[in-house]
């Protein structure tokens, strides 16, 4: 990856303690805009984004040069409407886009931090990112939204600062990581630990990165992200090149090499600790056990609205999980909306062109953000 | 392994042409039996072995000292009843426990054949398995029957030999392996091939085995077993030892070292070439295409009776493929009986003690042999 210096950043100077214990300070948070703050600063949103993604939620990643991962629902005239919202992207700690990470370089031994990087949780990722609403001199964001690890964000971030956001959407995501999803993660985790060049996470002293391991992490994720219908419609046994299979290891269907591309190109732009970390804060998530069993607690002190999104196709983070939340929403009285969304692209759905959920989105926003705040002017 | 030399085997001298273009002979067909055929000849049942299975459905396997692996369906008393049926059961070529696979000992080199092995197909393992009914003087078995892929033999064989079986019973199978399970299958190939050890499939010959890469493939291949409720009932987010998580990479919660476990057992009994070869086997199946589109073909000209069995939560061989099977058998006016079984235990449902399978197998076979056989006399 080249470009790196072109990254924005914060330095965070408060001292954050750790869910492990540890203490942390003048660490960096990396964080991209879009669109412009408006005078009265009520127009902010807040991304959060899941396990591989980064701030670059729109346009030209200046990194990796690729399209942002939320350019359907991030731009002008887009959902998140860029000539009418400011929104805001930060990198998670642990990831590896330029906040703090195990790829951060130690400033002691020159090398990257590897595996001596705490173990972080969701509820330190929010925390961290909570600086950049000073940095801004933000008192309350419009909005708070993600898919995925970047739903739990919302709801961790509601549940720590019940007051700094007018309306929370979590998209298709879940208050407590299941037995499958953490299945999915360890198998991932244990792909990447397999590649010799892995050696413990200290893999950054010799540059041979343990590219073979994430690849495959990346292939198992890959698969959980679409649904088995969507699968059969897009690849089905569709092969590569000839009529008839080659009888050899090499990619005879589409979907083979589909899955060995998406690995490929992950590792690119990926590192292979930053994936052991986030997937283990992914697994330690479960926000109903920190309210000792009761969802509602989570959120009994905000006022926050809610818009819950879940797609039907999805079976990692299944509308039933999603609705839990509601009904927990339910139970305290708060006001929240839920919306499922027909589609067969499974869990990928929030991050791809589906209109019907781009559709429902962009009307939210628009008629609440001028019911809370452009109604009274 | 030790006691390979406990392996029955056959050599089977025909030559047979495989699907790959390539001629095998002289070649072994390990098998076992559980039983007695009767005077008449008539009480035979052909098992087919899944993935990762074997020759020894039952007892202990005197090569793992482990209980064979359809214990709860054959014995005697039980629903393949060794009081009654002679149960036969082949190693499928390709495999590695005694049958002709890639970890046979070339007689040249002296040295295991690895991916010198030609590409296989399910038509291959069957065509190779026909020569038990030779061996035993066996004109026409009682009954063909497998899970998963056994399965597919099971749909395989009635299309190839279609007056040798009275009876089909294939179940949670496909005829038409799907795009989603070929990616998994590819994960699992991938992760083997990703093994520094697995050195292009010739680590036979410094015996130092992609374990590491084939534990990750059956790692995934387990997840694909079980169902999503069925692991949140079994494990849901149970730790594996303390009160809470220990902010590492050990092993926290118990589905993680419930897999991690599956994954080294599993290296002990199982070649990585053999996983290749039959994944591939499995991927090609599409026994759709081989009638060029026209399921019912493949059956129009057999008799067999056939009973087909899935199972409500697997999401691997779903319902609705099962389903597709009996509707191209009706299609020809086919004697074919269906039955979902309720189940929260996924694919894996056909391994395990599931009363109802076990029950309604049990009293299919005791009635059907009765029916076909024994009231004549």
């Amino acid at each position: 990856m080249n470009n790196l210096s072109k990254i924005k950043n914060i330095i965070v100077k408060n001292t954050q303690k750790l869910d492990c214990g540890m203490e942390i300070s003048n660490f960096p948070l990396a964080y991209e805009t879009y669109g412009k703050l408006n005078e009265k600063k009520d127009n902010a949103i807040l991304v959060f984004h899941a396990l591989s993604g980064d701030q670059y939620a729109s346009g030209i990643n200046p990194v990796t040069n690729k399209e942002g991962w939320w350019n359907h629902a991030v731009g002008a005239g887009k959902p998140f409407d860029t000539d009418k919202f400011f929104v805001i992207c930060t990198n998670v700690i642990g990831g590896c886009m330029g906040s703090y990470g195990p790829n951060t370089i130690d400033s002691n031994t020159k090398k990257p931090i590897g595996t001596n990087f705490p173990v972080i949780t969701i509820n330190d990722m929010v925390n961290a990112q909570y600086n950049i609403l000073d940095f801004f001199k933000i008192k309350k964001l419009f909005a708070v939204t993600g898919g995925s690890m970047g739903g739990m964000q919302v709801l961790q971030f509601v549940s720590n600062f019940p007051d700094k956001a007018q309306v929370a959407i979590p998209i298709a995501c879940t208050a407590s990581h299941s037995a499958q999803n953490i299945a999915f993660n360890e198998l991932g985790r244990q792909a990447i630990m397999a590649d010799e060049n892995w050696k413990n996470g200290l893999y950054g002293e010799n540059k041979n990165n343990p590219d073979k391991g994430l690849a495959v992490a990346r292939m198992a994720a890959h698969i959980t992200y679409l649904s088995k219908k969507g699968l059969q419609e897009k690849f089905g046994r569709k092969l590569q090149e000839s009529d008839d299979v080659k009888f050899g290891f090499d990619a005879d269907f589409q979907i083979e090499s589909y899955l060995r591309y998406q690995g490929s190109m992950f590792v690119d732009r990926f590192d292979a600790n930053s994936y052991l970390y986030i997937t283990r804060a992914m697994d330690y998530f479960d926000l109903t056990k920190q309210f000792n069993g009761n969802l509602s607690k989570a959120f009994e002190k905000s006022k926050t609205k809610f818009f819950i999104i879940s797609f039907t196709s999805d079976w990692l983070y299944p509308t039933s999980e999603n609705r839990d939340i509601v009904i927990a929403l339910n139970a305290i009285g708060a006001d929240v909306g839920f919306v499922e969304i027909k589609s067969d692209k499974g869990h990928d759905s929030f991050l791809l062109n589906v209109p019907d959920f781009l559709g429902t989105l962009k009307n939210y926003l628009k008629t609440t953000y001028f019911n809370l705040n452009e109604k009274r002017i």
